[in-house]
């Protein structure tokens, strides 16, 4: 079934040279499948067809669009073991990760569905004409969301369906009417290939132009960068390393036309434990962070890598049990090769930095591609001082910043880079005694969790997935959501246009029967 | 009441060493008044200001808001006859634009004004928790729009009230609780001082902190390059050149943390002529778009500076009746030194292209400040062939482009850069037979009009004053219209937070009683 082709549109295609193999972690060996790099007149060709299919996708009604991602959901979910199977192979994660995962990806393409389906989500505005008005009449204006154009999507390394080939970029580009472009991630290039297979199926079952999708195998950087800087290209999502994203911005800003690049990179999640948080629960908060940091091996971008709390006995205390507890849970192995030499060298890049502790470290024999966990401590000042100290290990690695007092703990936390989450541990009614401190955290976040963990972003209207960069490249934007849709689109304003030509969102008639906004006021009217 | 001095928060301040005077284009002189340009120092302080206006700014409740976004409206008019007397001064226009500017001002700042008062504009959404949800309870989610921090905003030469001190991006940027920090355009620096005068009052008069707002002189390009490079300056807003906006786009892309910069551009604003319309209403369209073209001296974004038709009698005929009308138009001054010396260097640009022919062009005396109109007319493929015959002209000047069939008109309409509008003039029921042209237009602009003209733009919920690079840096934003605001807020998520601590529009009571979306329902009511 996985042949290591490219979907050139709905053809399968190997015309390129270099080839690669994906990785099994759990066996350490390198799984058999041979795939083909894509080839420079692949790549052209994915983007003409997506210039093309544009053309029709960006008026596909609604109705239709939430028929191909049900669609693509289905032709996912009819995929059964192979995908599992291929999942863990190149990953090494469980097979209820696996599951999970997949359950995730479904229910974000049907969110999607329901969202288009509904139709209310073009923001469509209508302030009519008052032909009388003095001194100059009113004109007619009606306004929607309309979708960029081309999307190249990059698969992400650690979450091969959520937040790849048909994750959430994908799923919201498609929603907003957006032919997309993956460019796969060589690691899960199988696992890529067969949920490529799926959606290939699905637009050919609900009738979608050809050239709506394509899957680019790559092993390297030149594909990504090809396609970033292709003239048809419009937008870009990505999710990974702030190194991979901020390279792919800068080629973005730097084109004759700029385009938008949403990146969601690296992130230490910063935890703040307040004094009587650490006091009364600091055992319970040591197990529950235990969890937290060595949860999929650390592989997570809301993985907690940074804990801050106030020097003294109670932090003392939290670190002792964070330590025993972390030595306690079983190591397993990382994604794949890169990670874990990145997670190996990071690590050490950290013990070398003066002033840094080391208070927990696994002490057993584990394979080589397994993510021991590390837990190290640091003074305050120290960590002020180096930022070197403040840069993510990718990995089950957490560092406890113990602060002189309030103040140097909100210097510290203004001092931060952008994260995805900050989280604040607190105990009864003690949280509004650190305003400061949750004013710092709240200007350098996009999410921030009370009494909880930041690993587990749940798929809702609210959540924000995203934050001051390097967290994303555009605070603006969640990445997860129904609300990710908007990176994808553009405001268009129809002026005295006849109202037979007009999208049905913005006829008089309201034929889709969606919630507008009519001069100032939110209706399902007709006009 | 000029000081010629620079508003460091509300202290007057003038410790550089470089001065400037402002112009008088219908005296052909400089005005009196010295300008100090701000220094370093000042530079500093205001942006020091801001960043600790911003802590208590940024919490600010929509009706504070609402009162010193209404009550700089008051300020500004309270200015009365100096106002609209030094703006004349400084512009050469006449005593009527600077009555409908201020007038378009205030309608702006009192628009955002109510829309702050209301208050659902910070799309308010709740996710409440299950906590029995199986495999993995669901947490509580709520998200809002909270300001990115302190925006930078560039005075525009051609929109000394509307698009500068306190237009649009002020009037937005303050809605959404950002500090102000404007970069006056040295060309109408005393109207900028003014509005800046009544802003202070207002803020003071309302209880805003004191650095929510600075106005800063500056004759050259420096001051600007430092403001966007300042760490502490999260976005910025910019109309004008295409040169200055890519110019600060640039720059802001290559800080170690890329901020977004809104920079609203040049534009040729397509003119489509379909036959039918050619036809039969020619010369009333050429008449139209004589007044359109030369309107305030063509120095409008808006301006009409290509037309495309297909070859022939009608299009010929109305390039006859356009080349009798537009000189028969009175030319005015031009706005300042720069802008007629660019005017003229750009017109012997075009002049010099192969192919390109002068149609009509005034035949009198005027004061060498005065914009002399021109029209001029090339073939299709000559334009297609030579991309600099796409670039504008800023001023009274249009180009009439004869294409061949309407494969060619496609594919002129497809090869053209982002514009802000495009236009298309058709006969009855004649637009539905060219939905090819349609479908490229609108690819390629962020606002299309059916019979009328692109100037005159609409201040309301409905317009999109944006579009495709280089309209604008990112034309999923609009610079017109309260949806403007978007550009200077992101979304925020508060997971399992305390609701007594929540803002109010989190609130479970719902104490604003604005409307929210409460589980994928929108309603007022409380949780």
């Amino acid at each position: 079934m996985i042949t290591g082709k490219n979907y050139i549109g709905n053809v399968l295609a190997s015309t390129g040279k270099t080839t690669f193999k994906t990785f099994n972690p759990q066996t350490n060996t390198e799984n058999n499948t041979i795939y083909t790099e894509v080839s420079d007149v692949e790549i052209q060709k994915a983007v003409e067809l997506a210039t093309e299919a544009y053309k029709v996708f960006k008026d596909v009604s609604g109705i239709k669009k939430s028929e191909f991602l049900n669609k693509i959901a289905d032709e996912i979910e009819a995929l059964g073991d192979e995908l599992i199977k291929t999942y863990c192979s190149e990953t090494g994660l469980p097979k209820s990760r696996a599951l999970g995962e997949r359950g995730r990806t479904i229910f974000q393409l049907r969110s999607f569905a329901n969202l288009v389906k509904e139709g209310s989500w073009v923001e469509a505005t209508i302030d009519t004409a008052q032909p009388d008005r003095q001194p100059i009449p009113k004109v007619d204006i009606r306004k929607m969301m309309l979708p960029l154009g081309t999307v190249v999507v990059f698969g992400a390394s650690n979450f091969p369906l959520a937040y790849s080939t048909a994750g959430g970029d994908t799923a919201a580009a498609f929603a907003a009417g957006c032919p997309v472009i993956i460019k796969s991630h060589p690691m899960h290039a199988g696992t890529g290939e067969l949920v490529a297979s799926a959606i290939i199926k699905a637009a050919s079952k609900t009738g979608m132009p050809n050239g709506v999708f394509s899957n680019l195998n790559s092993s390297g950087i030149e594909v990504g960068i090809k396609l970033v800087q292709h003239p048809q290209v419009k937008a870009v999502g990505f999710t990974g390393s702030i190194r991979g994203g901020r390279a792919l911005y800068n080629m973005a800003a730097q084109r004759p036309e700029p385009i938008p690049v949403f990146a969601e990179m690296g992130s230490v999640n910063p935890v703040v434990i307040l004094p009587n948080a650490a006091k009364n629960k600091g055992a319970d908060w040591a197990k529950t962070y235990a969890g937290s940091i060595t949860l999929g091996s650390g592989q997570f971008c809301t993985n907690p890598g940074l804990i801050l709390g106030l020097k003294g006995d109670d932090l003392t205390n939290f670190i002792h049990v964070l330590s025993e507890e972390i030595v306690k849970i079983e190591p397993t192995c990382m994604l794949h090769p890169n990670i874990i030499g990145a997670y190996e060298s990071n690590k050490t890049k950290m013990q070398e930095q003066q002033g840094l502790k080391i208070i927990a470290t696994l002490n057993k024999d584990v394979a080589n591609n397994y993510g021991r966990q590390i837990i190290t401590t640091v003074e305050g000042v120290t960590f002020l001082k180096n930022t070197t100290l403040h840069q993510e290990v990718f990995g089950p690695f957490s560092m406890v910043v113990q602060c002189e007092n309030t103040a140097q703990l909100e210097e510290i936390i203004s001092n931060l880079e952008g994260q995805l989450t900050g989280t604040i541990l607190a105990g009864n009614n003690e949280l509004e005694n650190f305003s400061t401190i949750v004013d710092a955290l709240q200007n350098r976040v996009g999410r921030i969790i009370y009494n909880g963990v930041p690993t587990g972003v749940e798929v809702c209207q609210a959540m924000v997935h995203g934050g001051p960069y390097p967290a994303s490249t555009d605070s603006r934007f969640t990445a997860v959501g129904i609300n990710s849709i908007k990176r994808w689109v553009r405001p268009f304003s129809f002026q005295s246009w006849p109202n037979e030509l007009l999208p049905n969102a913005l006829k008089n008639e309201n034929p889709l029967g969606i919630s507008r906004v009519i001069d100032g006021k939110t209706t399902t009217d007709s006009v």
